[in-house]
């Protein structure tokens, strides 16, 4: 990395990606800053994008910038500016609302009908050399927090939010289906949330075996019997008596979802942290007669960020570990086909300037 | 009425009833008084049982009295009850929790593992002479609130639970899937709570009519098109912009449900309040993005009954115009019959000794 | 009014006002909309800086035009405004947050450090004739409710947000202390909101006659003896019982305060809505022995005045009322005399173009 | 220790203490156990009792057992009881609620009108042989925490119940005034919640290393100056920023009450967890414009002290670290003297029957 470019990694269409130069955007508001991308984890709906062309009404019909999990390092700041500078070195949260309507001024800026979010179509996403972003939805990583570290941030956010919907308090039991990132994380989320029982559920034993090591205190190898069954033997063997606090599915997968709802006690709390199909036979009457409450989570917002910054920072969310490997920009294809592969956690891919920032402050 | 007598009206099993005299119950706690039954509406569960002989998991093995929506006289106070004296003209709280395991004590008996409830096997019920409960729960009538009214409390209660569980704010806008006895007081209790609309949604175009006469604001007559056309058409005529606030399903009816997905906003609260079929097709991606609030909502609870006899004594639901007849205590399979019918919203039973209480006082 | 200027009333230092032409404002931002002021009410702010030229820390160094109670005609639109048009009616939210901070990103714009107050030291107030604010800041009329009425949705957005902080819920009994614009507004709202008591207090027995006509449904002539003994005599005379469950000040006495404390239940609520002295003395062992929840309450935030339009229009809050009289626009130091005298409940002033809106629609 | 007795420590009035036998309780209900009390530790208001005879209102007319904070082991079980046997180690809630009232069905039993408190006159308290307890007021010490630990469960459920008041969420700023038991405790279940900062303040140095070692992250000595002042040093100290999200007063001092209400931050909340004068000069318009929110915490309630076992079983508070000193029971007039001269932090005295819980066990 020498000269300042701004080299894309595009999505065409299915399967069809190229790399590309982009202009580098310019500071649309004295609000913004111009972030150089150092890293950039890959997404489940990267992949699905890359993989698919589409995910529900939203199809890639123009080519797109794919990626919105990065860190990356100010490079220019606009006049408005005042809490960031050249150099600094920040997290970025990749989706920006319109600040005007109902939802945005109550304080639930996810919920956003006019959401411009990165590597949605038709946005372009942050797998590119320079990135414009509003100040305040860039995040300042402490000293100690690596850039690499920064790009996991987005995730460890979408957790937070889940763990808050889930209002998850100290001395919960919390039951977390799936052992892909986003449920690692709300595994991580919950523990630091101060649960005293965290239970990770994946039908993969090796991911198990990680997720002891990372934030579950008891795990479940999901079995292919009724949801259920699994339901009583996730009780049984968890320990959780009448059932357990607050259940996350961060799976998606149907019968993940049913067992949710018999995992869960009486006046206990479930969140619906994972996408998969849209329409599933769901189990109304237990919702309905243990009086649960059910919440989708969609996202992030206001504070998500920053308390994913925090936890991080403090040591309470030990992040590093998920970093499976970090490959030159070069190698986004390849590292689309791993992530894909499901044997790495996360990779990460390097920006096309990656370190810029710094050099540019030196 | 000269005698006092217990004479009970029993379900043997499915179809198979009778009238017997059971013992005069004695008071088994100094808390407890004794109440006169004067009357007693018939929920669709006590319809149910009649009709089927159980609900999901609760079998009648034993033959059991029916009924548990009464209002009554005290006839005797036990000796640590203070709030209450003969005389007195009570709503009656059918179900008594253990006050002693952690639901109770954190304030939702409702979801007490050891509710003895009122016609729920193997628990009789209150279509009889007498009645000993809890003085705490029995609900002191003003003096302009008659006792028929005071039967109507109990389904009121639930509707009240339901608004609340429902976090119905004023300016709120709420949809109410079913027009039956509890969908017409969620209406009404929405339109109390200050609910700026009330849409209520049924099949059949006379409910409609009812309803609009007694609570909603607007009406829908649920087409047999798909949930999600049905959805867009209330959206549509309702003028709810984004989507309402706020949705109870009081039908149970499995296409209503999916419709209450599809009908709330995002970030909006959607309470099942009305029970059908165990599973149902469900529209969990709608629930996940648009981060909607799911809530069951199960009997009732702390201040439920309390606010129900505030809410008609001052007027703000008009609960007499629900009884369409009242017959003497000799009908009362006829009454079953007729509520199954379906053809009247509320048929209020007399008890066997009606007006014992007031004879006794003078 | 036929020729368009912008006279305004400019308050130089106190007791020293001017009327004088300013510029009429740009449109700073496609988001804004021009609207003219039709007619400002007066707050006992505007008084106070008037009166002492100065409210604690906010000294009036330069003139500055006063009033924020309006409603006007919107006459011009940003080319970013979809949801209002010239012709079309508002009431204005006049206090302006910066979006962008983290109160702003959580919903609590009011306590946003960067807000743009209107007659708040350093900033311009509405008794001008044109006003420049961001669409979403305007409130849109409907048809039947007037733009008199429309001048006192700020005083009654203030009413709901004292109301939404003191959590009143249907049934809730509530207390107000102070039967001024702000007391009369809490005791409608909380009406609305379902109180089935609302007491009003003053010391003034003829602020209470009119308080009893527009929403109390009692009153307490405030006496000189202890606080303490006034809310014994306000629980047994208005059968309160073991006190209240919400009681707002919005009188800013040091003697109601202390009082409030006094008459709230155990675990009730306390609002603190009026300003007076900084420091005062305080039962601060019945806040804690009797786990009060106290809050205070600044201004408005998210929804409120939204809300307040919805009263007026549903007819839940009556505030034609409250309007004493209405003088025109040179009238309108005599205007602040008659407030400051204390023998009119509201006087609006009218805009020194007053129908201009309408005039330049036709 | 070989023969049963029940010797108490019983005050008579102030400084006027005696030890004599009183007859061991009989089980007054089939839900309750028989206690034979371990270790008890001294609280403030016990030596308050012992120096004045009384707190406000609480006098002690007649001769009182002393002590509430204690564990033991059961040595019976009434006829209903699921949940123990004898030899379980169990913390002691000492005060009983009458689970009928409003409160207590509602969840709030501290709040209860008829509670029965030990050692508040006229209710004995635990300073003696055996304890009669409702069961579900006994918690289970897990094999690894000690019946000495057991004893400091109830002043750490005050301090659960204070953070839960003060709505502690993780990566919150948290200020507690008071390095005493209490304040220790609450700046230990503060970090337990997840605060990331935890600033202990306090008037004696020694104190604040303690609490150093023990919770905080932060420490601050108190100085002789305005509250103000104290506060901003407070903030720029412990770069606060805007201010504490969260301050709890455990101090009961006038001057820290002042402060805490300038150190919270705009919107923040402050808990009073401490008792002193009855009233006090305080900024109420601070309250106001900053819209705090401001809460009392009494004693503790549902689920507090379930957490409070769990957060030792657990090992997020180290709560040995507190036992100054254990001394036998014969000395316990020595240990008030002790804890009145404040040199130590808890002393804590063992039972006249300690251990003959294990004993009749085994």
């Amino acid at each position: 990395m020498t000269v300042m470019n701004n080299l894309s990694f595009i999505l065409n269409r299915s399967h069809d990606v190229e790399f590309a130069e982009r202009p580098i955007p310019k500071l649309s508001s004295p609000y913004n800053v111009l972030v150089g991308i150092d890293y950039t984890g890959i997404c489940g709906s990267d992949v699905h994008y890359w993989d698919h062309g589409a995910i529900g009404h939203f199809v890639v019909r123009d080519p797109m910038v794919l990626g919105h999990e990065s860190a990356g390092t100010v490079v220019e700041v606009g006049s408005e500016v005042e809490t960031l500078k050249p150099g600094d070195r920040v997290a970025l949260e990749p989706g920006y609302p319109c600040r005007r309507c109902e939802d945005c001024l109550a304080g639930h800026y996810n919920l956003c009908h006019k959401m411009v979010f990165a590597a949605t179509p038709p946005h372009d996403g942050t797998l590119t050399g320079f990135w414009s972003a509003p100040h305040d939805f860039c995040y300042k990583l402490p000293d100690h927090v690596s850039r690499r570290e920064g790009a996991l941030i987005e995730p460890l956010a979408v957790a937070v939010h889940i763990a808050r919907q889930g209002q998850i308090t100290p001395g919960a039991s919390v039951v977390v289906m799936g052992a892909g990132p986003v449920g690692l994380l709300c595994a991580a989320v919950s523990k630091a949330f101060g649960a005293s029982k965290v239970v990770s559920i994946d039908i993969v034993q090796s991911k198990l075996d990680f997720a002891r090591g990372f934030a579950a205190t008891h795990t479940y190898l999901y079995q292919r019997i009724p949801a259920e069954d699994n339901a009583q033997a996730i009780i049984a063997k968890c320990g959780l008596g009448k059932g357990a606090d607050v259940v996350i599915d961060a799976s998606g997968a149907e019968s993940s979802i049913q067992a949710s709802l018999h995992v869960v006690r009486m006046g206990g709390v479930y969140v619906q942290g994972g996408m998969g199909k849209a329409d599933i036979t769901f189990p109304i009457m237990g919702l309905c007669q243990k009086e649960v409450t059910a919440k989708g989570s969609f996202r992030y917002g206001a504070g998500d960020f920053k308390l994913a910054v925090e936890l991080v920072a403090n040591g309470k969310v030990n992040i590093k570990q998920l970093i499976t490997r970090v490959v030159p920009f070069e190698q986004a294809e390849e590292a689309f086909k791993a992530a894909k592969g499901g044997d790495v956690i996360k990779i990460l891919i390097a920006g096309p300037n990656e370190g810029v920032g710094e050099f540019l402050k030196a």
